[in-house]
């Protein structure tokens, strides 16, 4: 009988396309971990890993949460060290448990934590360059954090969606903003029940503009009403977007 | 009249085969600062930029030293701001400033600071997995204390020298093995007047020897009598090494 496991992973996902599956690429964080897991259970089928959500080419994990329904009689412990093993090192699995049959890691979450980190500075930044996004420029905290008390809340967030043709419902709830300034790294930190395709990037976007004076508090409201991603700010880079925790209940 | 300038570099040397020129390829710290320094004085020659030290392929540094003569009208910060423009993202020039005629980073260099970092754990790093060496136990903090307060003084480092053809004095001054253990990272800090080929590299695969137990401290003495490569411990990787400071009367 097949048991159902929860994996959490942490990823630099510079070098992938993306946590899901692309056409005519190997290089996705699910096609190497269902490839490793495949080889492990030594089945002729590969066992579909199902991810909390799709990060972007490019996003990055500290927690990402999928599972599997695999058959083995190895221990979670060994699953874990026998993935590590055959994992690229850009990918780790920090821990395997055995999950209710009924859990599903997408369905079932019922919030995320993300963060975007900026790097400022009249230099760039050499060993994290990966991890963040350069500024040269520091914005203005305080502007930003106006702007955020009015981004939060229940909101239909489609102006701040890359996907035109999304169908279902772009009603979201963000319930924190945190913007911290730390020497020369600012990271907005954000939790919300879910989050739209680009929606923490086109976010950052649109708070910088505000903190570098290109747009004013004041026409953040009329985003919700509008439904219009051109009237947002720009999608910050992937490259300073991680994803820090997903919740279930 | 050419103008004397000395560089602060920060790098990541991972995809580098080393600061110095190597025939048929263009990756090195010293070419790539060169081509640019080259395009901005426009010069038919190469202007040729010192380096106070050989790093080897794969070793980092936050504050590398290094000197040029250079036929240019431009301020130190606009000839750092030019370099920075068209260097790669892995090379950044923190300073430059107008040095004495007589000022040589290598022949005038008195001290030198290297650090040395392990990450131990079950798990690997994924995020800093280029700048750390990754062992799975933790090594006995201190037991390497006791070999460490061996290893410095003013001995002959033969023994602890890559290079076999060496033909000048292998003769060097370590006045301090610091070693700090934090979290998961363990940080070595070597200061000395100058250190030979790998010469930090077998210092700790020596010390991470006897923190493993496979080496006794009391073998550390008769290790400079040797002058022996193959009795000193193994030359830890290159990843793990950081060139941190420089010193200058």
């Amino acid at each position: 009988m097949k048991q159902n496991f929860k994996f959490k992973i942490m990823f630099d996902g510079t070098r992938y396309f993306g946590w899901e599956h692309q056409p005519n690429t190997d290089l996705t964080i699910q096609g190497k971990i269902e490839t490793v897991l495949q080889r492990m259970v030594s089945s002729e089928k590969v066992p579909e890993v199902i991810g909390c959500g799709r990060t972007d080419a490019g996003v990055h994990a500290k927690a990402m949460i999928a599972n599997a329904f695999l058959e083995t009689d190895m221990s979670t412990d060994a699953i874990r060290d026998y993935m590590n093993r055959y994992l690229p090192d850009d990918i780790c699995v920090l821990e395997v448990k055995e999950a209710a049959e009924r859990f599903h890691s997408r369905y079932k979450a019922v919030g995320k934590t993300y963060c975007y980190t900026c790097y400022t500075g009249p230099l760039k930044p050499v060993f994290d360059r990966k991890y963040v996004y350069y500024i040269e420029e520091t914005p203005d905290i305080g502007k930003m954090e106006e702007a955020a008390k009015l981004l939060i809340g229940i909101h239909d967030y489609a102006s701040f969606c890359s996907n035109p043709k999304m169908k279902k419902s772009t009603v979201r709830e963000v319930d924190s903003i945190q913007i911290i300034k730390k020497g020369q790294y600012i990271r907005f930190t954000y939790h919300g029940t879910g989050f739209l395709q680009h929606m923490v990037r086109i976010l950052t976007g649109t708070l910088l503009e505000v903190g570098f004076g290109k747009r004013d508090v004041s026409s953040i409201p009329e985003l919700f009403e509008a439904k219009d991603r051109s009237l947002a700010g720009f999608t910050a880079p992937a490259s300073g977007l991680c994803m820090m925790q997903v919740d279930y209940n």
